[in-house]
């Protein structure tokens, strides 16, 4: 470590590392201060990655049960799950990955790392504490807050008991709940509620919204539910949970129905995922003039706070909360502070996946919030019923919506629920940044037999319907 | 079946079946002859599908094998293959597909479907004798020929020995072959190797070229060689072969090797996949000037043939011989004969697929057909080694490599080599024919854990290293 740097990034995530090697590629001196013990920030150690190693072992599962159906006959239906090498699995791909990233920071001489915290002294100056206890004063001529995010917990009663745990403890339990409750029916809740019923928990997921996740497309979250329930997941929405109490028989979940009526479940685990919450405590954020909520630190257009040298990436200025886009921010921050022209990104073009089964992918603007923005929308649908790839699979429920400007045709929003529909999202941005018509879809060779057929086929079908024409 | 039609499109594959229904859906009086049991043409009943059908049991099976190191642990490793099973889902799913083409058609009033074969008494009249033995004249005003492919026999001695199969044969054989000898590295050669290879074949590989996968892209077809014949599967280039002999041991394959020396292959099956010829024979081309060679029938820009009323589409018009190819050209002639605006597709940005294990995509051009055309290119790179999507499903072996034009940084080919390249596909297939630059895919939001982050990754990359400019 330097007593003087151009930059401090504070975060090693997905938003605070791609920024931090952008500036020092570039030959800025950089330091960037990472508080945990690697490389690669709730994304890599207590989020998307850790629970999509669980899932990929619960997706082989499944398959396995199938075999029969696909001419594979096994010796027997007992397959024993090894919980701990699962957990073994994800633990080495974890260390793997975030030691990658240390190699390639390294190769590059301008960046520094340091393991600990940085707190702001004033907006040139802050305190890094490292992990081994060593204090350093370091000079700075801007900076980037990329410190990420924090499960929340609510205001409920109980829930201090070590079996209700949040996410990041629940990826790493060492063994199978026998009765799960899941409070919270977002894309964690969804996706942990599926993998775990598929290992053999039984699996109850409470929500206080009228349905399961809220901000995806009605219809797709529709589907999904009825999957989910004829999968013997309990769901109840609409309640409000009282209190969690816990006694020999285990850990009963006391809540309200949507009509009103008392009523409980009882579990061996609750999962609490209720939301999460920036990370700003220590950054010493009041030696500065920079604003900040609960939901996050307050900056402009340009990701800048109110310190013009001192900025923020990421789920630390709240909403949306992707790795990705902490990604898209980063970059584009960095290349802004480098003076290049920077396009930072906007929502209307963001992408989600939510790894439940099948996935549910999405990009730019849903039917509902096209409509409540006051656009004339045209939907082109698709059903993967009839899809060739999708059947051949084993795999043929899904449904695709694209959402266009009726005027224009443009593409504005892509919604799919099939296995595989996160694969589907890269044409689906794409096709979103770039403004493409309909028209460009459907007139794209698409090979067959591909999931990806379903853009065209759906842009066709739209085109047929809407301008009497017929099929590109 | 009426005296009369508008249009006699002839061959209800993926040509001829988007086509007569684009028509008749716009009004026109159309009739579709059919010479098979059903609709969907080689692709369906002998090609793609079922070979794909077959592919995913081997897919399975392979899965099944690394259970353990996903933690699922089987009660023994014996797992038996019910091949009788996996045949009965590709007959039932091809039924399912060809009923389900037959309703949508059915639905069309100004639609008519015959079983049966077409031949043009003259350029307005052609005679229709179904299967039922039934023959009947009728006049049109315009006629589509979509007959199709069929696997070539090339003059080699004893190939007419019942052992001695081609693809469609093999698609259908009653058993698993215990020693398999493939003539031809090609796209089928080398899917059915691997699914036979999986399944507990002896493959040997024959090409008559210097490498696997001809047109292919010489690296990620250099990949996969290296990845079969860690698989086992013996791969033989640049070899003549001389005949094949029965005898009382086997199928005695005689070639001569590259360097001259003769040597013999023994088999219990022989896969003859040395390509395709279109199917003319029949037609009555005789009773009119539309000129054809062994390669296919004459067409001009607009797949018109010598007969200004007569066109042709798909394998009938020659290479390339793909499904989805034939279904472009179906639409866009549809369109042309309705009098609309009709982009005809351009080989440049076509699409394909190989279904190896890995899978390749590929569209547009390659970095050696570029480069043959005098186009100053940018390749970027993206290595699946270090993908966190690649990772968690245990299939970290991938390359996808863009092809650029240098100066402008527009897409001009996509070739990936990675298990799910396929899907990535319609990213690039957008990017290649909306002539988008490298920029568009580093801007757009690829969501985080997915494969098409590779698209980005690649990109980015690119443009920081001939650009000098941070990552977008």
């Amino acid at each position: 470590m330097k007593d003087v740097y151009d930059f401090l990034v504070i975060g090693g995530g997905p938003g605070g590392t791609p920024a931090a090697m952008a500036l020092a590629t570039a030959g800025k001196r950089v330091l960037l201060v990472e508080k945990g013990e690697g490389l690669g920030g709730t994304c890599l150690f207590k989020g998307c990655i850790p629970s999509k190693i669980l899932r990929e072992s619960a997706r082989r599962l499944r398959e396995l049960r199938e075999a029969d159906g696909f001419g594979l006959c096994l010796p027997s239906r007992d397959v024993r799950i090894d919980w701990y090498a699962i957990q073994q699995r994800k633990r080495a791909l974890l260390q793997r990955r975030s030691e990658a990233a240390r190699q390639r920071l390294e190769k590059i001489p301008t960046l520094d790392l340091a393991y600990g915290t940085a707190m702001f002294s004033d907006t040139a100056r802050a305190v890094i504490r490292t992990h081994e206890g060593a204090e350093q004063r370091v000079q700075f001529s801007q900076a980037i807050i990329a410190t990420g995010s924090a499960p929340s917990r609510p205001p409920i009663a109980g829930i201090d008991h070590p079996r209700v745990m949040d996410s990041e403890a629940l990826l790493e339990i060492d063994h199978i709940p026998e009765r799960l409750v899941i409070i919270g029916a977002g894309p964690i809740g969804v996706e942990l509620g599926q993998v775990f019923n598929t290992f053999g928990s039984q699996v109850t997921l409470l929500e206080a919204a009228p349905r399961i996740l809220g901000p995806v497309d009605r219809e797709l979250a529709g589907l999904l539910h009825v999957r989910m329930a004829a999968s013997g997941i309990d769901i109840v929405t609409g309640c409000k949970i009282d209190r969690v109490a816990s006694t020999g028989g285990g850990l009963f979940v006391f809540y309200h129905e949507s009509d009103g009526q008392p009523a409980h479940k009882i579990a061996d685990t609750v999962l609490l995922v209720t939301g999460r919450h920036p990370n700003i405590d220590g950054l010493g954020l009041e030696n500065t003039r920079i604003g900040h909520d609960r939901h996050g630190i307050e900056v402009n257009d340009h990701l800048q706070t109110a310190e013009p040298n001192i900025y923020a990436v990421g789920d630390s200025v709240g909403q949306p909360m992707f790795a990705h886009w902490a990604t898209a921010q980063g970059l584009a921050l960095a290349r802004h502070l480098l003076g290049q022209p920077a396009v930072f990104p906007g929502p209307e073009t963001n992408s989600a996946v939510i790894f439940s089964e099948p996935e549910i992918g999405m990009v730019g603007l849903t039917e509902a919030a096209a409509e409540a923005a006051g656009i004339d929308t045209l939907v082109a649908k698709y059903n993967f019923a009839g899809d060739a790839r999708a059947q051949i699979a084993g795999r043929d429920a899904g449904l695709l919506k694209i959402v266009c400007e009726k005027e224009s045709r443009r593409v504005i929003g892509v919604h799919a629920w099939v296995e595989g529909a996160g694969d589907l999202m890269g044409e689906a941005a794409l096709a979103v940044k770039a403004g493409l018509p309909l028209e460009a879809l459907a007139g794209a060779i698409h090979p067959h037999p591909t999931l990806t057929e379903s853009f065209a086929q759906a842009a066709r079908t739209g085109l047929t319907k809407t301008m009497r024409i017929a099929p590109h």
